[in-house]
């Protein structure tokens, strides 16, 4: 009854983040060696949104079934709700992934060097927005669902210190990697979005933005909301995309 | 962005098992207080198919979504490899149910008295049609999709002993339990099948039986095959039944 | 082969804090049926120091053989870097704990109506000393290991801001329930610290003040260090007096 | 506060064995990267007991902090009831480890080539010999805590069947051992049991087979029972052996 035995495994890894000073823990999804090999292989971080945790795609969408035809590492690790920035002293959320999670997956997995793939959804679809972009030698691939993009000044209704919205306005984040890297080094980028999400409109104005500066990327719409049935079917286009850019294929 | 807010909590528990003589772990998926009060609430024991474990319902369905709006808690439990029987001295998975992990969820939980209900695929199809017909007193409700319905024929082929056969075939089990309980009396009995699973014909046949000895139930076939699509699509089907057996409400 | 039998349930609870605004888990211990019946059951609440989570006194200490005669839940509940203070917008851990972990444990598990215990080392041995003496109608005994106990001055030093050192300052917390409550009425109190602990000196001065107060307390001092070691060793006292002064029996 | 900090990283790994046909998870104890490197690192197999589970060790000794000074790989698999023997068809536990569980652990993680170490306690102690002996290719190091030792007759007792006492006796898997390999190749073998144990004339007369058949080897009887409280304290002699032998230091 092949169709019970699940062509991935599944760990959940706990260490102690040097950034944020605190034992965490991250879900990763492994590729079965019987189906592909012991590896390497590369990897994709993929985001949660706001007031979940690392186990929520892992639980609420079947992500496992999607994955297990691609050799690939899925990283779910917990953003808290910094939206995956440095927010604060103690939620340096974007040097955690940086600093402390792509090298604690490195050294304890079987990873391929070279550049990741990342994705998210709402608060995790602007974070793999920001991240992506402003770490273009760690991420190849960008692919954010139903994202809760802030511009600045919504940044600004929210309080958010100017140093940070400097830092982390996704509109800014576009264009200076726009004026940093040639157009063929420039990671992939994909949006999608329900047409019944409330953040469409956000999604919608940052596609124009894009658009306007001139950054290569795919906007899409589809029927649907900001539910867990959306991502649960649209995550399954964004790991064509991974895979396509990390050039691996799907068995 | 209450799209990504689970309307459930999620426990792991291990204990001891005085029948299996080991300790185990079970999943529980819990009412949220804030939405369904504190209970106490009836109980949905889930069962897994043959080569699963505890987690596959909650990691290859989305049914933590799929039952948030019931005021119900959901126990996904470990069987092995035992078709959720009692077969051989160190698999008594039938008496572990009933006379272990029942009373162990009671002791536990906020658990509601009186019967709960039953459901699994697969091998755990056939386990919750044995376990909910062999102890009427504890299940009040089952649903089995794409049961692995093994008459005496094919238990004697796969070198069960007839001592097991007598007890555990399907068929005779629902025999029994006609000639014992009054009709109104009997729990509430339903199955489904993909068309293009393999165990089809013998969903056909169990079906048959029921319908020739006069047992009632419900029998459905859908488009699909033995794959967690169909089941993460028809446990719906089935949770509405036992909401109604039980006597719950969805919100 | 009794020696590898636990005498202990073990939970892992996920649930969505509101006052966090997001997902949440904590580890429960809890009371073998089959030794200590069904409950209910009393509480205990015991907090991890800085750096760790709620995992940290599972694997680090032997609590859950130390507490296996206890008829005692006890909870582990992660605490981030707050002090288990209200530390800002996103890090209210004081709330979280009174406001969303105790109704949640009390709808989910089988808790005896009435106060609970609290413990804890380093961050956590402040921790249980500030919500045990703020919360004297949720806590009946205190026992604090090696605690971080910073006063008003240090708080200062660290940068926090004033209105929560006012709130927090644990001088002045044993101070107000002093003012507030007749002797009879305060929860019990003790502390115990290494003499190799470089936070020795902290605790001995606290003592001096709640000596100086008139507080009723224990305080004592023993061999060791900030360790583990030492934290195994003395968690064993703790149990004694939360179990004296909840009014239950070790088997 | 760097009694706090856990100097190693712990994970929970569910994968498909082919050996059980069925999903199992071990726990994993890894070397923090940040004081040991990215590795590849050697690895310890650590066997639980009779009743408990692959989270024995982890929750009720202080394995992870005896082990965090070493560049090792620990993992703690769940070996059932079984011995860790081919103990009827679906508990093929030797086949499980040797087969199944060591690529595994290969595949996974960040494994160095070559012989690992191996240990347990009881039902595991028992298991780390035999599989140590009959498995000299893959175990150069084997430390078994108060080892529940059945001869041949003992195993006749409880019914075991002939065939699978003649490969697995403990008695003649050193014997047969012993007249395969040259003495230099013979894996490093200690035993230990505390003299209130009540399974330490097993262990005597054990340890007075291997001084009659002149197998190398080193017996210690130590203050104690069968207890958490004596494994947690010879666990760490047992893990200087296997450092030497290893060949790794600690720091």
């Amino acid at each position: 009854m092949e169709g019970t035995v699940s062509a991935v495994n599944i760990a959940s890894v706990q260490f102690h983040s040097r950034t944020l000073g605190r034992h965490v823990t991250y879900t990763a999804i492994l590729p079965e060696p019987r189906r592909h090999g012991d590896g390497p292989f590369p990897v994709l971080y993929q985001l949660h949104g706001a007031s979940d945790d690392h186990t929520a795609w892992l639980v609420r969408s079947r992500l496992v079934d999607h994955v297990a035809g691609y050799p690939l590492i899925v990283i779910l690790p917990d953003g808290g709700l910094s939206g995956w920035r440095n927010a604060g002293p103690r939620e340096k959320y974007e040097d955690f992934v940086t600093a402390d999670l792509v090298p604690q997956v490195a050294a304890t997995l079987r990873v391929r060097p070279g550049r990741a793939a990342i994705g998210g959804l709402s608060m995790g679809g602007a974070g793999c927005i920001r991240l992506g972009l402003k770490h273009p030698g760690l991420f190849a691939s960008i692919w954010a669902h139903s994202s809760g993009l802030a511009n600045a000044e919504r940044m600004r209704q929210r309080g958010i210190p100017e140093t940070e919205i400097a830092a982390d306005d996704p509109w800014g984040v576009a264009e200076r990697l726009l004026a940093t890297l040639p157009r063929p080094s420039l990671p992939r980028l994909s949006l999608d979005c329900g047409v019944d999400d409330r953040l469409v409109e956000m999604n919608r104005a940052f596609h124009a933005h894009l658009e306007a500066i001139g950054f290569p990327h795919t906007y899409t719409e589809h029927p649907g909301a900001h539910t867990w049935e959306y991502w649960d079917l649209h995550v399954r286009e964004a790991l064509r995309q991974h895979a396509e850019v990390l050039g691996i294929r799907r068995k």
